[in-house]
């Protein structure tokens, strides 16, 4: 019996399942390649500390006072400026709306676009935290099918003719969490032309597209986009800083617009005093200079994680080999409980975040997630070693459960 | 017609009527007493500055991390020390939850307590943004009529018999905004009784209590409640830096836990550098003695405001002589129109916030909101000079337009 009268969004108890497995990962014996934190010891707090200083003398005042809910027109013009040069989005201030971190935009997005029972489409699987956010504006859920190339355009197209209600699609092109997954520009070229021609919203999160150590940088979805059906959304916490909580939205000025008021309602504004501060850094510090040094870091401990993943999984294991960004998934094909191999690895002290609470439909069994970029390198080489052995028991069980 | 297919929750075009009246005020031609910010030239810019320094040096990769939903635990016992010591509240850090602005403590309670149709009970007037926040859940809103001490204990209880399903009350019972009037200590215990006897939340929301520059402080309606029905929220806005975005919440275990779930969908976790900031700031500093000067500021800005107002205003005008807080309220009897009174004050120079947006139901006519904290001393008897000479040109007006 519960004791207070919550609404119907309250999620039941026992629903924050990704909680208890990063209370569970978090004993200190355990090699927890669950988080999804960046790599803390690239963070620059000699330079924020300076910015910040400047920030204090500079605009002390204003920092600290109410601000715009729009955001600080200085970051806002930082923004403008960068999204052309790297993601070919032609746009300015007015267009651009800064937020409490990205988690911040898929919520005013969830509230401005979904009623309850309204379809959204997300990719099989999908960022975690935008299926609770979505669930808790009553949203039904269309799985969109990926292959080693992100959102298959195709089977979107088919899902579209089923489900021609549909109101907002969420995608992550870059490098997509959990699958680490990329979609290439023709798909996204499709993704625009299809949101156009069946008038739903693309929200087009792209957290860790600048985090790229391998191939080509490929242009955004928003960058196709002739109609406004694309809502362009990113964040500081995976090139700066997370604690800071910042990230942006770029959208169509009716859109921007209403958000804005939503999110006036939401917390008035984003912390003052932490946009300046960006702002600051970013003028007094080659920004794409440090980016670089996370990339290689991330790059090197991939790859470190895929050669022992190759070393010592069983062969027909699949992963992803991603060329950016923070994650790498895996699919053990025969593990038909990916809870049970949680259990194991937990008993083999090491931790990852198992594929269920990523679909948001049926899961792919035996699928995980990996994260590499908060794990030192001589962590890694043990870690998967756990986890292969851990793999090997619960199959080996399974073998001897079917022959009993 | 629209382009975009909005949801329901959000508001049509011409909503943000305050947003117009903001942008009217902001003139500099115009002495405006709409707004409502703290006054810049005492935020502690200085002390801020070595407060921060003293947290990158001390916890830089840390207060950069990501961190914890419920906030930063040095800040978490700061705060709950502080609320034993000032309003009688006995907490510890697990029941309460740092928020991104106390806007959003009234957009999460919202969020976990009203469904489409549900009931709120609100003070007549009330805030206006908990009015925009609730209505966004689709809340049916029933005004409690105040007097000077705030909201009637002996008409709320009449309204609970005729409407029993209520879900919510949402109370500012220190130095109300707008009204700026103050709830006595007996109203504060019958409502946390009423509270428990009809089974219903009470939202607490104390900004101003802190800023008390007459009479005795009251205890909260928190100290009050023995069932848990009672929340409680406030800010650091008004005491500290409102650019932080800082507030928080307090609540049983249970409504507490619900609360950052939620929370944690909607921006994961507030401003970890401004927490640490904010919990070095009250280690290092007296916050008691940098809140007298505040008071004491205030009070003097206040009574040189309501000496211009007996010396100007035609002499039936009422308005409240607040004991704290940062608004006073004025109704001008014989006013039919107070968005004409507001034109009219604007072609005189002046501005205020009129009161429509402030009733979830039926307004008082001639009804306006006043600001002091953020007026200069030299500005207040001129712009109440500009105000009486509007309200006069008005009445006479409207007599003239009666006797054609």
């Amino acid at each position: 019996m519960e004791m207070f009268k919550y609404s119907k969004r309250v999620p039941k108890d026992g629903s924050d399942a990704v909680g208890e497995i990063l209370k569970a990962a978090a004993d200190p014996k355990i090699i927890s390649f669950a988080g999804g934190l960046p790599a803390p010891e690239l963070f620059p707090v000699a330079e924020m500390k300076k910015a910040t200083d400047d920030v204090y003398d500079e605009n002390g005042k204003e920092a600290l006072q109410y601000g715009s809910a729009k955001g600080v027109l200085k970051l806002r013009k930082t923004i403008a400026k960068r999204m052309l040069d790297r993601e070919g989005i032609k746009t300015d201030p007015d267009h651009i709306m800064v937020s409490t971190g990205s988690e911040q935009v898929i919520d005013l997005v969830g509230k401005a676009f979904i009623d309850s029972g309204d379809t959204v489409f997300v990719e099989q699987p999908t960022y975690l935290c935008a299926i609770d956010v979505f669930k808790s504006y009553g949203a039904k859920f269309v799985s969109v099918p990926m292959d080693d190339d992100g959102m298959r355009t195709d089977a979107l197209e088919e899902a579209l003719k089923e489900h021609p209600e549909v109101k907002l699609l969420y995608t992550v092109p870059n490098f997509q969490n959990p699958t680490g997954r990329t979609m290439p520009a023709d798909r996204r070229e499709a993704l625009a032309k299809l949101a156009e021609k069946y008038d739903f919203m693309v929200l087009e999160d792209n957290p860790y597209g600048d985090i790229r150590f391998a191939g080509e940088h490929v242009p955004s979805v928003k960058s196709f986009d002739k109609s406004g059906h694309v809502i362009y959304m990113s964040t500081f916490s995976k090139i700066l800083a997370p604690g800071l909580r910042l990230g942006w939205a770029i959208a169509d000025l009716d859109v921007i617009n209403k958000l804005t008021v939503l999110k006036q309602s939401a917390d008035l504004h984003s912390d003052n005093l932490a946009q300046y501060i960006v702002a600051k850094f970013f003028e007094e510090n080659d920004i794409e200079k440090h980016i670089e040094k996370i990339s290689q870091l991330y790059g090197s401990r991939k790859k470190l994680m895929t050669d022992n993943i190759k070393k010592y999984f069983p062969k027909n294991v699949k992963f992803s080999d991603p060329e950016g960004g923070m994650f790498l998934w895996v699919q053990v094909p025969g593990v038909k409980d990916t809870t049970k191999l949680f259990n194991m690895c937990i008993k083999h002290n090491v931790a990852f975040v198992p594929g269920v609470p990523f679909f948001a439909g049926a899961e792919i069994p035996g699928s995980f997630r990996l994260n590499y970029s908060n794990m030192k390198e001589d962590q890694i080489e043990v870690g998967i070693k756990r986890l292969a052995s851990a793999i090997k028991e619960v199959l080996s069980e399974q073998t001897v459960a079917v022959n009993k």
